[in-house]
C-alpha cells in the first residue's frame, strides 16, 4: 500500500479547535479524487456543522467516525505551555507552529515539577498552538509518526471511501479535547438519515492482550461499555470475514464513542481500529498488517451490517 | 408483602450493556398481570429506544424512573477482571456468567495492589460480564440481596403499575456506567407527553442522618443539586402524607437525575428511594418498613404532584 | 459609575438550585427600567425555563450569557455543611440564610480535617442554603465583595441593555454547580433565533498574565478549548476599539461556554470578562478600570460581531 497521503496527513497541523486546516485539506483531496470513486459522495459542511465534514454514500446504514484534530500545546504566558488534550511531554521533542512573527520550529522542556515549556530564540505570541514536528517513518512491517492517532483513522476512511456504497463517513472536532461536535452530528445522521448504527475508527493502545500485527482491535468496552448486542454482532462479522482482529476490553480510554452514547439518540457504537505504541508522543507506531486489517474489516462491515 | 417477585429481579443477570435480559423479563412479567392492574399503560418500546421500556398510563404529569442496569466485572485478558459501574469487591464473593463454554459460577480475588481477579477451573471469554451470585434473604424485618440496587426500584415501579392511574414509568440502562439513555428518554417524556416532572425511584446510603426503618429518603441533593422549590413541595405532600420519610442531603453520589437536570429539557427531578447498607456489594441490605413507605409515598407523589 | 445596582445584586442570595429570587429580582428591575433603554426587549421566562430569564432584542445575531447562581453551603446533619459549588472555605466567614424558624446570620468552622461547620445558636434545618454575608466595599480604584462572581456579569448585561439594538441576554442556572440549563437555552437561541454565537460574561481569575487594571480579559481556551477561528475574530475587534484588554490562556477553569461547546448546536462561544482577586470568597476584589472594559468591549462585540 501507498502511505504518502498518510504521511501528508499526518504532517497537517490540526490541534483541537484548529481543525479548519484538516477540512480544507480533505475537501480538496476529495473533490481531486471522488471521479474515481465507485460511488460519489454528497458533501455536507459549512457554518452549521463548524469545521466539520460529512460524506453521505447511497443510502447509509452505518456511520464511520474519525476525528480530525490531534493533541498539542498552547502557549500561555512567558515560555510556558499548557496541553491540548493529553500529550506525552519530553525534554527535546520538536514542536512546530506559526504566529504573527512568522513560523515556529522549537523546542518541549520539561522541569522537574512536571511543567512544560518551550525553548526558542524568540517569545512565542500567546494562545499559539505548537504541535509535534512530524518525522514519518516507513519500514517493511511498521509506520511511525506522530499523529497516528488519528490521521490513519483518516486515512481508513479515505480507503474506504473509494468502494463505499452506502455509509457516511464522518470527520470530528475536538475528540481528543473535551469533545463539542458529535451531539450535532449524531444529530445528522439520526434526523436526517435515520442512521442508528456507528462506527469509530481511531487507534488504540498495543497492551498485554492486544499486540502489534495481530489484526485490527475491536473494543467490545473502554472507559463506557457499549451495547453488547451490536458488539457481539460486529465479532460475528469478523469472525465470518476471516480478517484478523482482536478483541480488546479496557476499564479507561474513550472515543467519539462516548458522546454518541450520552446524545439524545438511540446509536449503537463500537470502536475498531488498529493499536499503537508510544500514544500520543512524536514517535507512534503501528503494524502495517493491523492497517491493512483495519480497512479490510471496515470494507466488509459496511456492507454486511 | 410478598417479596417473591424482588427475589426472581435480583436473580436477573443484566449488567450495564445487557439490560436486554431485564426488559424481556418485564415485558413478560407485564403482559400476564396488567389485566389486573387499574389502568392497561400503553408499553412503548423498540429500536428507537435501544433496551429501555416505557409505560404510559393515562393522562400523565410525572414520570418514574428505575434503571434495569446493575454493577457486575467484565473479563479482560488472562484472569484479570475491570469492573463495571462500582462495585464493592472483596475475595471471595461469588461472581456467575455464561461464556461460549456454558455457564460460569467462580471466584472474585482481589490482589495486594487492588487489581481484581477470578478464579475458576477453566479460562472464561474475553468480554464476558460477570455479576454477584443472588444469595436472598428475608428475615421479619430486612431484605437482604445483591442488586437491591436497583431491582428494588424496579420492585416499587411495579407495585405503583397496579393502582396508577396517570403518570409514566420509565426503565433506563446504563445508570451504573456512564448513562446514556435518559437523553432519548427525557425527549420522549418532555417532547410527546409535555411531562416535566421526575421522581427517580433508586436506592441511596444508610447514614448518620439517615437510618434503617425511619422511613422513604427523599434526596435534597447529591452531587447535583435539583430545583429546591419542586424538593420543596414533594416535602410538603410527603408531611402531609404522613409517610414516614427522612431527609437527605449528600456532596456526593448521583443517579438519573444527573442526566435529566443536564438534557435540553425543563425538567424537574427527585431522587425518593429506600436506604441500604452494604451497597454495591452481595449484602445489600434494607428495611421492610422503609420498601412499604417508599411504595406508599410513591402512590402519593404520582397522584397528588 | 454607580454602583448601588451592583451592590444589590451582591447582597441577593441564590446558590445553585435557587435562582429564582434572582429571577424575580431581574424581572422587577426590567420592568422599572426598561422604558428608558433604546430597544425594548421581549422577555421569555417560564416553566418551559425553570428559572432563566431571556432578553430578545431586535435581531440578535449573537446572545450573552450571565449565570445568576452563586456558591454556598448546604446544611447536611447536625452542624454539617456541604458546598454548593467550590465555596473557598475559612474560619470566622459570616454567613446567611433562612429556615423554617427563621432568619440565620452564623459563622463558619472548618476543622483540621478540612470539615466545614457552622457555628450557631440552634440547629438549622437540614437542606436549608447558606450564602456569604455581603460586605460591599468601594474605594476609587476596586469593588470588593462576595459574588462579583457572576454578579458583575448580571450588571454587565444590565448596562449593556440600556443601549443594545441586536441580541439577547440570557440568565442561566446551576453554572457554579453542574449546569443543566445551558443545553435548553442553546437550544432556543439556535432554534428559534438562528443565533449562532456566543459570549459568555463571567468573571475570571488574577494570575501572572492577567492583571488588575490592564483591562478586561479575553479567554483563547480555559479546561475547553473554543474554536479558535471565533476567538481569533474577537481579538481583532478588541483591538480595532482601543479598548484595553488582556489575553488568557489557562488550563483549567470553566463557564457555560462548557455546556455550549458540549450542545448538539453549533455555537461559537467566546468566554470575556474582568478578572478578580480572591476567587469564590467573600473577598472577591475587581479593578474599576476593568469592569468598564468590559462593558465597553461587550458594547463594541455585539454591534460589530
Amino acid at each position: 500500500m501507498d502511505y504518502s497521503l498518510l504521511k501528508t496527513l499526518c504532517e497537517t497541523h490540526a490541534p483541537s479547535g484548529e481543525e479548519h486546516t484538516m477540512k480544507a485539506f480533505l475537501l480538496d483531496y476529495i473533490n481531486n479524487h471522488q471521479r474515481n470513486w465507485k460511488v460519489q459522495p454528497k458533501l455536507i459542511y459549512g457554518s452549521e456543522l463548524q469545521d466539520c465534514l460529512v460524506l453521505v454514500f447511497g443510502e447509509p446504514r452505518t456511520a464511520v467516525y474519525a476525528h480530525m484534530d490531534s493533541i498539542g500545546f498552547t502557549v500561555r504566558y512567558e515560555n510556558q505551555l499548557v496541553p491540548i488534550g493529553g500529550p506525552e511531554a519530553k525534554s527535546g521533542y520538536k514542536l512546530s507552529g506559526k504566529d504573527s512573527l512568522g513560523p515556529i520550529a522549537c523546542e518541549l522542556d520539561v522541569n522537574d515539577e512536571g511543567q512544560v515549556f518551550y525553548k526558542f530564540g524568540r517569545g512565542i505570541d500567546t494562545g499559539t498552538s505548537l504541535t509535534f514536528e512530524c518525522d514519518f517513518r516507513e519500514t517493511g512491517e511498521y509506520i511511525q509518526s506522530c499523529y497516528l492517532d488519528n490521521r490513519l483513522g483518516i486515512f481508513n476512511c479515505l480507503k474506504l471511501a473509494e468502494t463505499l456504497e452506502n455509509g457516511m463517513i464522518i470527520f470530528s472536532c475536538w475528540e481528543e479535547h473535551g469533545g463539542g461536535t458529535v451531539p450535532f452530528l449524531a444529530k445528522l445522521m439520526y434526523e436526517q438519515y435515520k442512521v442508528k448504527q456507528a462506527l469509530i475508527a481511531d487507534i488504540t493502545w498495543v497492551t498485554e492482550g492486544v499486540q502489534h500485527g495481530k489484526g485490527v482491535a475491536i473494543s467490545m468496552r473502554d472507559r463506557n461499555v457499549p451495547r453488547q448486542t451490536f458488539i457481539r454482532k460486529i465479532i460475528d462479522i469478523a469472525t465470518d470475514s476471516n480478517i484478523p482482529f482482536q478483541l480488546e476490553v479496557e476499564a479507561s480510554g474513550s472515543s467519539d464513542g462516548r458522546e454518541l452514547q450520552q446524545s439524545p439518540y438511540p446509536i449503537d457504537w463500537c470502536f475498531v481500529g488498529a493499536p499503537e505504541d508510544n500514544v500520543h508522543s512524536p514517535d507512534e507506531k503501528v503494524h502495517k498488517k493491523d492497517i491493512e486489517a483495519m480497512i479490510s474489516l471496515y470494507r466488509k462491515l459496511m456492507s454486511a451490517l
